[in-house]
């Protein structure tokens, strides 16, 4: 599910820095490492979950690998959260209208009971 | 990490159909399981999962159990990603336009060499 993979590969501190610095250029496996107090070992690890999930991807000349930020499952996670934010939010706004019909008939008894 | 909660609740097919149950409304624990081929168990689990990342809040009235949607940690989760999504789409233009500035040099350094 890639959609799983994602929000997995999102759900860690770390893997969200790397990505932060990706999101402003390509870099190498080391320079990503530099500013983490973890081993190079443990940065290639995220590495490897950020690309099975296709958020990363590595461009290999020679011996230097470099490592780019790639957007496009962030699309399919935005679309997910945005229509659940605007779900929840539309099902207030009926609640809200249902409401005040509800006070406008209530109202409206009152006047002609009157 | 409330972020690293919120993203791991979502990053399974089953509590994001649980949650997307719960954003048209509030149900009890049996009502969620039922269009599940899992046990109760299994989805209490679930739902236990998703209270913790604060997506669900729990109302009890006697035996019954009320289970809805919180969608307060999705802000956060739709704000990271947006916030991603527009820095890429930033660094894309500013690429274009040092692209369109250099050709416009280009193009200039070749007339003055007539």
């Amino acid at each position: 599910m890639p959609l799983d993979d994602a929000l997995t590969a999102l759900a860690d501190e770390t893997r969200r820095a790397i990505l932060h610095r990706l999101s402003k250029g390509e870099a190498r496996v080391t320079e990503l490492a530099a500013p983490f107090d973890i081993s190079l070992n443990s940065v290639s690890k995220h590495i490897r979950i950020l690309e099975r999930a296709g958020l990363v991807k590595r461009r290999v000349m020679g011996r230097d690998h470099f490592l780019s930020f790639d957007p496009q499952p962030l699309h399919e996670v935005g679309d997910w959260v945005e229509r659940h934010r605007t779900l929840w939010t539309h099902r207030l706004d009926a609640l809200e209208a249902a409401l005040r019909a509800d006070d406008a008939i209530n109202a409206a008894k009152k006047r002609s009971s009157k």
